[in-house]
């Protein structure tokens, strides 16, 4: 059933007779960073621009990478993590936000999308004169057997989140298993690890967090093991044993690890089925193609957020990532453009920072995996070295590693790890990156010391001084 | 009296037979940061160099930077202020350090300094064949009646730190006076505070930290004065009353302060009596002339450290700082020309970064108070924001001010208040004005976001967007 453009329960209404004929119409498929930042970006350009946001889940505007401290009891409160409303978004910004709508085609050619309205249980068309596609990422699910039993889950969602915390305050699970060593899943363990839940991490690769060189990431192992977490890594989920239909056990090709509540963690993919189903091109990724200005391939189509494919900047290369920065700038560039300005996404560096217990962690450009094989010569330095001063009670044990071009003595990537304050230092490499700084300029900056943030030496101009000697 | 060359107690001596004719001869007069840098990088340069190092005071290569810490409990020994001994210098570097040994002559033309030996009470000669001069900065002293008193101190050494903590531990004073609102000052409050003594500031400027715009200084003030400390800023020191030849009393313009116990921090000035009296050209700030090979301007002396000039690296003016960072780059561009390198110190950013009580404070480049009436055309741009997510419990508030340039776009400078985690945000600005970038792409930069650490857009992005609109 197809109707045109029908208000539903799910709908913050506009006031009657603001539409007109002649008003042209931006509707926004998902309502999390990328398109409601396009949408208010938008509103910000032109007052007289109708806007229509339509979201499949309860919630827009939400902040996802705080799941895990809501989950974990961090932030007590549910409503801490909603950044603003439907409710809000109207009467603030005349934006009309529709919850519980799901876009399930778009029409190109016709200019317009087809809407199911999931609470009503029918579909109608909404017709636009810009669209913005920001359907973000979908989670990688295992295919193993038992995968559908009770007590498996993933943490894609405000509601995961919700359920989740419900359920740890309720059934009170001793042991669980998060199947994936990624940032989210590290993250989701710090999480059960306060609740005091026995936590193991079944991971693929030889050391967590494949962002970092597996030099760096054992440091991250050590600290979890110390933390009191098991860690089964260069393992793989071969199955999930159930009782009565709820997970009892994950299965390993070494291990059977008793578990009554399993989270998974493998990864997220771009979500672009919609999109690949509408004739947008793909990129290598499968994310969305798109230029700096967040145009895909079809006309008055722009993409921003997980579902959109980017430029790593280093290399020039075609690069996705899941991340709230580069969806929100992206987002504020496509609504930006939609309503006349002339704003451009260069690409991204990959930065990524996170903490676990005490264990700062971040990493930004390229990486030694990455670099191996390639047709780039590199060579990398790694300091252990210190946070603070000697002598000061703010001192603990930090690395850095830091990777250089050979012969053009330029800065490539940067990895830390380590105690408070290690982890932002990542910035410097970020902003020389940006800049295409050498290794050499790199060792000389004038960086901020005081004993409580630095030793005189910062570990950044360590590790750069010690990089620069061998480009 | 003067004599060749002789061995006296505070010496570490050489071993005998390893002085022979044809070695060439470092002496660095002054044995802290720079002079100490120096004399291990030219050690690493050159195995067969004899080189001395030339102390009036007792102590060689220590943390000055941590005296606030030491004095205040914080570092509980005062031996973790020493960085390394003069017997450790000969034993792992053959480095001859001579501590209470004063350099009181530079003759160029003989190519030899005049050295008192201040326990044995006799001077004598000692040649150079490359001559560093150290000699840091000195403080600048209120010169108004009383200021002789008992119970009137400085902090510029290792000495005042150690007779300082000794005075609050047998006499405990009541009430403290500081005088002077610079970061030396601020440090040395949270100290005293510590030990919970009354502590006053007085300063002549309208806000403490000369080195902020009053607009970010007034944060630093309220945060003093909710720490429970007075101020009372405007205001100069006219006179010291004293009982019994000890201080009793802080008289201002305006009020009469009552102390046991004062601290003179009024500044520094670089310490140049020595240099200027051997003929080496001073700069506009009296401190010695250096070319970027830390060159005096007669041959075959060097210069590092607190006591010579330097250039602001945003305008290529000449500039003078007091800071370790800076002694310590420098004294190593030093000790590697002198043995036959080829480094360079191109200039400073002014970067400062501080703390008191809970509060981060940190400076890089140009200031608004430094810009007013020159010819560099500036806008700023200051946004009050938080240093984590906003649900995010390590959330406090923080202020940016950036500073650019109207017409190219470039960035100038940048200041913080704030927060964990506010202060070391300004090696971002200091890394973005070594590239020279535009505010522009400073905006855009892929800077490190976990809720933890900063809002999905970091506090120098929002600084520097808003701050792009107005150039």
């Amino acid at each position: 059933m197809v109707e045109k453009h029908v208000p539903a329960a799910g709908r913050a209404q506009r006031p009657e007779g603001e539409e007109c004929m002649g008003t042209e119409r931006l509707v926004v498929v998902g309502g999390d960073a990328a398109g409601m930042t396009a949408a208010s970006q938008a509103r910000r350009g032109r007052a007289d621009l109708e806007i229509v946001a339509l979201e499949k889940g309860p919630y827009v505007s939400y902040a996802a990478c705080g799941i895990p401290y809501y989950v974990g009891g961090l932030v007590d409160e549910f409503e801490k993590l909603l950044v603003r409303t439907p409710e809000e978004f109207l009467r603030r910004q005349n934006i009309e936000v529709r919850v519980h709508h799901e876009v399930v085609g778009i029409e190109p050619g016709q200019g317009r999308v087809v809407v199911r309205d999931l609470e009503a249980g029918r579909d109608y068309e909404e017709s636009y004169d810009h669209l913005v596609i920001a359907t973000g990422a979908k989670a990688v699910w295992p295919l193993v057997p038992g995968v559908d039993a009770q007590g498996i889950m993933g943490i894609t969602s405000l509601e995961d989140a919700r359920t989740l915390r419900e359920l740890l305050e309720r059934q009170r699970p001793e042991q669980v298993v998060i199947v994936g060593g990624g940032y989210i899943g590290l993250e989701m363990a710090e999480a059960f690890h306060r609740h005091g839940i026995g936590v193991s991490i079944v991971g693929r690769a030889p050391e967590v967090l494949r962002p970092l060189d597996p030099d760096m990431g054992e440091l991250v192992s050590k600290a979890l093991l110390e933390m009191g977490l098991h860690l089964y890594l260069g393992e793989t989920v071969s199955a999930f044993e159930q009782t009565d239909g709820h997970v009892s056990a994950v299965v390993t090709e070494k291990r059977t690890l008793p578990a009554d509540l399993v989270l998974i963690a493998t990864g997220l993919r771009p979500n672009t089925g919609l999109a690949g189903e509408a004739g947008l091109s793909l990129g290598v990724s499968d994310a969305i193609k798109v230029d700096d200005h967040m145009r895909t391939t079809l006309d008055r189509i722009w993409a921003a957020g997980d579902c959109v494919e980017t430029v790593q900047l280093v290399t020039g290369e075609p690069y996705w990532i899941s991340a709230a920065t580069v969806a929100s700038k992206q987002g504020r560039v496509a609504g930006s453009n939609i309503t006349g300005g002339d704003a451009a996404f260069a690409g991204t560096l990959g930065t990524i920072i996170t903490k676990v217990g005490p264990i700062e962690i971040a990493r930004t450009g390229l990486q030694e995996t990455e670099l191996s094989g390639g047709d780039i010569r590199f060579a990398t330095a790694t300091v252990n070295t210190i946070t603070a001063a000697r002598y000061h009670p703010a001192s603990e044990p930090m690395r850095v590693k830091l990777i250089g071009e050979v012969g053009s003595g330029r800065l490539l990537g940067g990895q830390i790890v380590g105690g408070m304050g290690a982890g932002t230092r990542i910035n410097i490499v970020v902003t020389a990156l940006h800049a295409g700084m050498t290794v050499d300029l790199l060792a000389e900056l004038d960086l901020a010391y005081a004993p409580p943030f630095s030793a005189v030496w910062d570990p950044i101009l360590l590790a750069a001084r010690e990089l620069k000697a061998k480009l």
